[in-house]
């Protein structure tokens, strides 16, 4: 029943000169997305963007953007490397990839290491490891060319691992229902006016993507004990609204990391959970980036695993 | 300059109908070390034992009893089947076989869970993962055989990451001398009356076995920078001598992990480290196996490192 829930990322930005990446259009996405071994399930879109939910996580599509995670054995270097393929490389503004620790990394098709050496034989980059090796951390590569995000370009990512309680327990049950999941993380209070597409897996498991105008959302669940992983990713404000402590509270994660670019880590240390790891880097391409690992004080007492 | 100098570990403990194991001779531990890609580089004996300094690692052998450490990609599984070729299964009273966290397990030759389908299909055994898949943790499979071990039959091991200050820096560099390390890890005062035999690699690394009697210890220093690791094991009563506080004391690591098998874990959080995972679990084989692992408080705050 092991299930990878941890998620590759690509994000890049067009030069105007590159024509909309939006008018490049489903097929050509559908074949960027086959090149990982996922495919698209669902599509919803609005004036700004298109969301594609994936049968591994999501694809976002602006005009002159765009962010794909994909998770499991999915090989998103394929994907970023095809896409590379179809640029003018003059007309990228800004592209990285990151990958993070993985529960089990040598079920991974192809390392950190030979990624980043295919992409740096392509495309003149940078890359870090935020993070001690032998604890949570987050790989990051990005073209090594000056950037500059707009002031509302901030990404925050919450991952949230060994989720207990009732939660955890409704979303490993047969009863669960995708008004059940959206009730659970109080989609109503935390993504107010947003439109929905999101897809129940069998036997479990869910994904959803939310976009209103240019602002998006997402959340994956793998909800396997054991290996239990669920992300949450937005370009919205998340200390407007008290997002994180909000899902924090609904999923009651034992541990979790929390990543920036450009958005501060507002989750300091308390009497329930203590700050892991904390890493700072300001990138050349224009963000600063933060990773901070937290664990939950109670998930230190843990339960031997008998294995098969 | 990476190396993964955590190690995996046989024990295995035979009846007498099965003979001196130490007579067996250095020939044929040669042939078993040689099976994991790892070579004799020097032999200590007293009347109990005879103690194997290994290119990766030690090797200890009683009358009716050995344990085996390699560490770096040395595929101990190998030796450990080539073991189980040449002795009569009736005649294994205890056997055991652990792996931990690798800083980098896709580097490895095996996995865990290719290493356990061979050995279960030799003999019976059961497995069991003590701490988180994404955190520190130690696998241990164990032969499905009761035994009783000895009232002195203790084992602890401190594995200690990210070694910090004076000490760390001097096992990097170039000035260090054997003397120097067994100065630094105070041996006279953790290790006294104990019969020495150790090895200083190029450009840096250390090795040492230990025996007194029937009681053994020894030390395997990886000090790379990133990737720092220092192994100790014995059969002592580390309680005894406050060794492991000596030892922390000296190594200023930023994490470490005490496993024991019947030895409890005396290090209770204090105001200078937590205890992140705390794990117990009674073997069948009549061990009460713990582990824990704790983080230096100072140690959260990391620079984000940049890869080549």
């Amino acid at each position: 029943m092991f299930f990878e829930g941890s998620e590759k990322k690509v994000e890049v930005v067009t030069a105007s000169a590159a024509g909309s990446l939006r008018e490049l259009g489903r097929e050509y996405w559908s074949g960027v997305v086959a090149t990982a071994n996922a495919e698209i399930l669902t599509t919803l879109s609005n004036d700004d963007c298109d969301a594609y939910l994936l049968s591994e996580s999501s694809l976002f599509v602006w005009k002159d953007r765009f962010l794909m995670l994909t998770c499991g054995t999915t090989t998103l270097i394929d994907a970023f490397l095809h896409f590379l393929d179809s640029i003018n490389e003059d007309h990228l503004l800004f592209a990285s990839y990151q990958r993070k620790n993985e529960y089990m990394s040598h079920l991974q098709v192809t390392s950190w290491e030979e990624d980043i050496e295919r992409l740096k034989a392509r495309i003149p980059g940078k890359a870090f490891r935020l993070g001690n090796m032998d604890s949570h951390h987050n790989y990051i590569f990005h073209m090594d060319r000056p950037y500059a995000p707009a002031m509302d370009d901030k990404t925050s990512e919450l991952l949230m691992y060994h989720i207990k309680g009732e939660s955890a327990e409704y979303l490993r049950s047969e009863k669960q229902t995708i008004e059940g999941i959206r009730k659970l993380l109080r989609l109503d209070e935390i993504l107010p006016g947003f439109a929905l597409s999101d897809w129940l897996f069998e036997p479990f498991g869910y994904s959803l993507n939310a976009i209103k105008g240019d602002r998006y959302a997402t959340f994956h669940i793998t909800p396997q004990e054991d290996s239990s992983y669920v992300s949450f990713e937005t370009n919205l404000d998340v200390q407007d609204n008290h997002v994180l402590e909000k899902l924090l509270e609904a999923l009651k994660p034992g541990s979790w990391d929390l990543i920036g670019f450009n958005s501060p880590a507002p989750l300091r240390e308390n009497g329930e959970f203590s700050s892991m790891t904390e890493c700072q880097l300001s990138l050349k391409c224009g963000y600063d980036m933060s990773f901070n690992h937290y664990q939950h004080k109670a998930h230190c007492k843990v339960e031997a695993e008998e294995l098969v």
